[in-house]
C-alpha cells in the first residue's frame, strides 16, 4: 500500500487534533504540520488566565497534562509527526497536490506534497478602522505573542489603567485578568450590551456584576482614536468625546476566518467569509478538508451557516477531519448549537441554542421565553444564584435554547440544557428529567427542571408574566401598573426595587385584599425575590376576581436596572 | 362548582409538593395534609450535613430559602393548606371516601373526607434481624428525630468511635459527617462493595478514597450483634468475629416503602412491595394517587418496575400527582433513569442509567463498557480527576448508562450523561456534542465526549482493551501478560503499579521495540496514567506486527488495587 501523505496547515487546536487523530488511524502515513507560529497546540482559551496570574508557568499553555511541552520534538517522538513551525503556507497547488511554504526565519520557499490536505489556519482579529492601533501598548489577546506581551505588561507595575475594546468573551475575560493584576479597567462596547451572545437582560446582569468588581463598563460607545506620546499609547478617545488616559489597550473586537491559502486556490468560501465544508469537514476539493475557526458550520437549530470560532468545536471538527482523511469519509460533524460559557469574576455566564433575539431573527414562527431565578442548591449548603432564560418553540414544545448567568453552578446548567437542545427535547421531557441530586450539587428540583416547570405553566396560560424590560419600559412611559411585592418586611428592608411597589407579605395577603386596587381590571404586577411567591400572589389575586394580574419574571434577582439596596 | 376536598397523607417531599401544586391550580379546594412527624417539608437529604456540622441551624432543614420555617402556620397562611402534624392516617375507607386519623398526642381518632387522596407516606428503615437495635446509641438517619439524636451525639465529645452499618448513599454520607466531627468511623457493608448502585471497580475507587480519609471500610462483612452495657451500646460484633468497641451505631441498611394504609385499603401493591401507580401517579383506585418513596416506578431503560427512593423523584412525582388531582389526569411521570450522586469527602460519585451488572441482569442482548479517566479541566486551572464507566447497547449504539467518580466536577458529568440517557442518544450523537467549554469549567474535549470517543473506538474495533479487574485476575491466576507502562521516568518514580511492568516512555518506543517480546503473538497490555499514551503505545506495537496488544482501560488512575506510591 502506498504511504499516504497528509499535510495539515495550522498546528493549534484543530490542526494538532486532526494530525494526531490521523496518526492513530494510520501508523504509516507521512504527516506534516505547517505552523506559522513558533508554538504548537496552544491552549489559547487559557491565555487570559495566564495573563491574570491564575498560573505563572507559560509552558502550561503548551504542555500535555504531564507537563511535556508539545514542541516539534514531542510531535516527532511521540506521534511521528513532522511539525514545521515558523513556516507559512503561502499557496496550495491543487493540480500538483502540493503546498508552497515559506520558512519565516530564512525566507526560503519550499514545497510539500499531499494526498490529503487539512486546512486549519484559525482566525485573525477583525481590524477596526481607528488610528493608533500600531502604538506600543495596544494589543490583541489571540496569539501566544499577544499573551506574552500582555502578561509582561500586566505583571509589570507600569500599567495603571487599561482599556478593553469589545465586550465579547475574550474582552470580558481580559477585564477579569487585568483587574486581578490590580489594574483599573474600562470596557468599551459599541453595541448596547456586552456579551452579544446573550439577550440584553442577561448581559446586563453580567455587566452589573462586572461593575460591582470595579470595571468601568461603557456600552453603546465606539472607540474613536488611540492616542500616543512618543509611540506609546497614552489615551483612548471614545465616540462621545470622552478621553481615557491609559497605558494599555486590548482590542477584542472579534475574529474572522483566515481563508488564505484556501481562497487563493479557488476553494469555495461561504457567505459569511469562512471556508465552506460539508458534514465530513471536506471543502469543495475532495482532497482538501478544513476545520476550526477558518470554516463555516451549521447551526443545528436554524439550519443556517454560522461562524463559531470555539476551541471545543475546533477540536471536534479536527478529529472528524483527521478520521475522514485517514479512513475515507466515515464520520460527520453535525453542527453546533452555539454553546458558550465564560467566567466573569464570581459569575458564570453562557448560552446554548437560540436566544430570543436569534429566534426572532431566524423567524421561528412561534416562540415563548421565560426567565427563572433560583438558588443552585439548598441555602444550608452555601448556595449560589442562577438566572436562566429559556426559549422554546411554542408550536411543538421544543427547547430552542437557554441562557444562564449567576454565581451558582452555571456550567452544569448549560451542560444540561445543551444536551436538551441537541436532543430536541421538549419542555415536557425536561419537566420530569432524572438529574443527579444531592444537596452539595443541586436543589431537589434542579434549576433547569424548575425553568421547564415555569415555562410549562406559561405555555398552559397559568403563569401570566411580564418581563423586567417591559416593566421598566412602562415606568419610563409614565404608565406603571400597580406593583405588589410579596416578600416579608425583613427582606425589603435589605433590598427593594423602589418603583412605587406595595408590600404585602404572601402570608398576609388573603387578609389584606382591601389594600389592592378596587378596580378588578387594574393591571397588577406581582413579584418577590425570585417570583415564586410572586406567582402564588398572582394566583390568589386571580382567584379573588382581579383579571389583569401578571408576575414579573425572575423577580428582584433578575431585575437588571437600578434598585434600592 | 363544588369545592374539592383533597387530602394528602404525608408532608415531607412528595406530600408537601403535591399539596402546594394542587393549591396553585385550585385556589378554592380544601386541602389537608396528614403528617405523622412533628415537622413538615423536611429537607431530608440535608440531614447528614447538619449532623456533620456543615451548618448549625436546625431550622434550615425546615425553612424556605428566605428562612421561614414551613410549619402548619406557614402552610395555612401562605398556601391556605391545613397541615395536621403528629397525626397518623390509620385507615382509608374508600367507599366512604374518608381517612381515619389519630392525633398522636391526644390519641383521639377522627375522620377526614376526601374527593381525591394522595398517599405520600415515604419509606421506613429496613429492619435487620440482629439483637441490640433497641440499645441507646443505635440509630437510623432517616427522620428529623434520628438527625437530632445524631447531631447531639456527634457534637458531644462522648462518641469516640462510631460504626456505620450499610455502605449505601446514606451510610457513606453518614461516614463523612461523623469523620468531620472528629469521630473514628468503621463502615460495615455485607456486600462485596460499598455503593452497590455502582459497578465494583468504581465503588472500589470510592472505598479507597474513604480509607484515605481515615474510614475503616469493611466490605463482605455482616453485622452479627449490637452489644450494650447498662442499656448503652458498647460494641458491635461482625460476622467474622471482630468486635469493634463503639459508642454509636448508625443503621443505614436501606429503606422500604410504607404501604399502610394503602395495603389495608386493598390498593394494588407491586411485586417489589411499593404501591402500584400508573404514569399519572394514580393507584388502582381512581380517586387515590400516590407519590414518593412509597411507590414503585418504571425504569425507563429496562421498562421494569423499580423502587427509587430519591428526594428529587419524590418532588417530581408529587408535582405530577398534585396537578392530576386538581386538573384531571393531564401530566405524566414517565419514569426514572435511576440517577444518583453523593459527595464522599473530596470525591463525587454517582450513576445514571444502567451499570454493567444491571445491563447483565436486565438481559441487554449486547452491550459494551469502557472506563475513561481524565482531568475535568486543564491542569493550569487546578484540575480534578474524573473516572467514568459508560455502558452502551452495542446493537444500536445507544448510551444505556454512565457512572462517574472522582475529585473533579462529577455533577456536571452526570447531568450531561443523564440527559443523554434520557434522550436515547447514541455514542455518535455525543461524540460531537456542543457542550459549554471554557478552561475554568472543562477540557476543550469534555470528559463525557472523550468517553464517547473511546467507546466509539472500541465499538469500531480500534481500541482493544482489558479492564483493570481482568488484569488483576490474570495476575492472581499466575498468568500475567507482558505489561508496558508508556510514561516517563519522572512519573513512575512518583507512582507505579508494581505488577512487573516494563517502562518505555512513548517518545522512545519506536527505537526500543527490541526490548519487547520477540513473539509477535505475545499478549501485551499497555497503559499509562490514564491510558491515552497507552492507546498510542498499543497502536505503534500493532503497526509493528504484534498481534495481541491491549490497552488497560483508565490506566493507573482507574486502577482500584494496591499500587506502589
Amino acid at each position: 500500500m502506498k504511504t499516504m501523505k497528509i499535510v495539515v496547515v495550522g498546528g493549534s487546536a484543530a490542526g494538532a487534533k486532526a494530525a494526531a487523530k490521523a496518526r492513530r488511524l494510520d501508523q504509516s502515513a507521512q504527516i506534516t504540520i505547517i505552523q506559522k507560529d513558533p508554538d504548537l497546540s496552544m491552549a489559547s482559551c487559557g491565555y487570559p488566565y495566564y495573563v491574570g496570574g491564575t498560573f505563572d508557568n507559560r509552558n502550561a499553555l503548551l504542555a500535555t497534562p504531564t507537563g511535556v511541552v508539545r514542541d516539534p520534538g514531542f510531535f516527532q517522538k511521540t506521534k511521528d509527526i513532522k511539525a514545521l513551525v515558523q513556516t507559512e503556507c503561502v499557496a496550495v497547488n491543487r493540480e500538483a497536490r502540493q503546498v508552497e511554504c515559506r520558512d519565516l526565519q530564512s525566507g526560503e520557499k519550499f514545497f510539500v506534497e499531499y494526498d490529503k490536505l487539512i486546512l486549519c489556519m484559525g482566525g485573525k482579529p477583525k481590524r477596526i478602522p481607528v488610528p493608533g492601533t500600531e502604538l506600543e501598548g495596544v494589543t490583541h489577546l489571540l496569539s501566544m505573542a499577544d499573551t506574552d506581551y500582555l502578561h509582561r505588561a500586566a505583571s509589570s507595575k507600569e500599567v495603571q489603567h487599561a482599556v478593553v475594546i469589545g465586550g465579547g468573551l475574550i474582552g470580558v475575560e481580559a477585564c477579569e485578568a487585568l483587574v486581578s493584576r490590580g489594574i483599573k479597567v474600562t470596557l468599551v462596547e459599541m453595541e448596547s450590551q456586552i456579551l452579544t451572545m446573550l439577550d440584553w437582560q442577561m448581559a446586563k446582569l453580567v455587566e452589573n456584576h462586572m461593575k460591582s468588581k470595579g470595571v468601568d463598563v461603557r456600552v453603546g460607545t465606539r472607540l474613536e482614536t488611540l492616542t500616543g506620546e512618543g509611540g506609546r499609547l497614552s489615551s483612548v478617545t471614545l465616540g462621545d468625546g470622552t478621553v481615557i488616559p491609559c497605558e494599555l489597550a486590548v482590542l477584542a473586537t472579534g475574529v474572522e476566518p483566515i481563508t488564505e491559502p484556501a481562497a487563493g486556490a479557488g476553494l469555495a468560501i461561504g457567505e459569511l467569509g469562512g471556508i465552506a465544508v460539508n458534514e465530513y469537514m471536506q471543502t469543495s476539493d475532495e482532497h482538501i478538508y478544513a476545520a476550526g475557526d477558518c470554516v463555516e458550520c451549521v447551526n443545528m437549530i436554524t439550519g443556517n451557516k454560522v461562524l463559531a470560532p470555539m476551541g471545543d468545536l475546533a477540536n471536534l471538527q479536527g478529529r472528524v477531519a483527521g478520521e475522514n482523511v485517514a479512513m475515507g469519509n466515515s464520520v460527520t460533524f453535525s453542527g453546533t448549537t452555539q454553546t458558550a460559557i465564560c467566567k466573569v469574576f464570581d459569575f458564570g455566564a453562557g448560552v446554548t441554542g437560540l436566544t430570543e433575539k436569534q429566534a426572532k431573527k431566524a423567524s421561528v414562527a412561534a416562540y415563548e421565553t421565560v426567565v427563572n431565578a433560583s438558588p443552585d442548591k439548598p441555602g444550608f449548603m452555601g448556595a449560589g444564584l442562577l438566572i436562566s432564560k429559556m426559549v422554546v418553540n411554542s408550536d411543538n414544545d421544543k427547547i430552542l435554547g437557554c441562557q444562564c448567568v449567576g454565581s451558582g453552578d452555571v456550567s452544569r446548567q448549560l451542560a444540561t440544557m445543551a444536551m436538551a437542545v441537541r436532543a430536541g427535547m421538549t419542555v415536557t421531557d425536561l419537566a420530569t428529567a432524572d438529574l443527579p441530586y444531592a444537596p452539595p450539587y443541586s436543589l431537589a428540583i434542579d434549576h433547569s427542571i424548575a425553568t421547564a416547570h415555569i415555562m410549562g405553566n406559561k405555555l398552559k396560560g397559568r403563569f401570566k408574566s411580564i418581563s423586567a424590560e417591559e416593566v421598566w419600559q412602562r415606568i419610563q412611559d409614565g404608565n406603571p401598573p400597580f406593583f405588589l411585592d410579596g416578600r416579608g418586611p425583613d427582606e425589603y428592608e435589605v433590598l427593594r426595587l423602589g418603583i412605587g411597589e406595595k408590600y404585602i407579605p404572601l402570608g398576609m395577603l388573603r387578609n389584606k385584599l382591601d389594600e389592592l386596587p378596587r378596580d378588578k381590571g387594574a393591571e397588577i404586577v406581582c413579584f418577590c425575590k425570585i417570583s415564586l411567591r410572586g406567582y402564588e400572589t398572582a394566583l390568589i389575586l386571580e382567584a379573588n376576581g382581579w383579571t389583569n394580574v401578571k408576575v414579573m419574571e425572575g423577580g428582584i434577582m433578575a431585575w437588571p436596572f437600578a434598585r434600592e439596596a
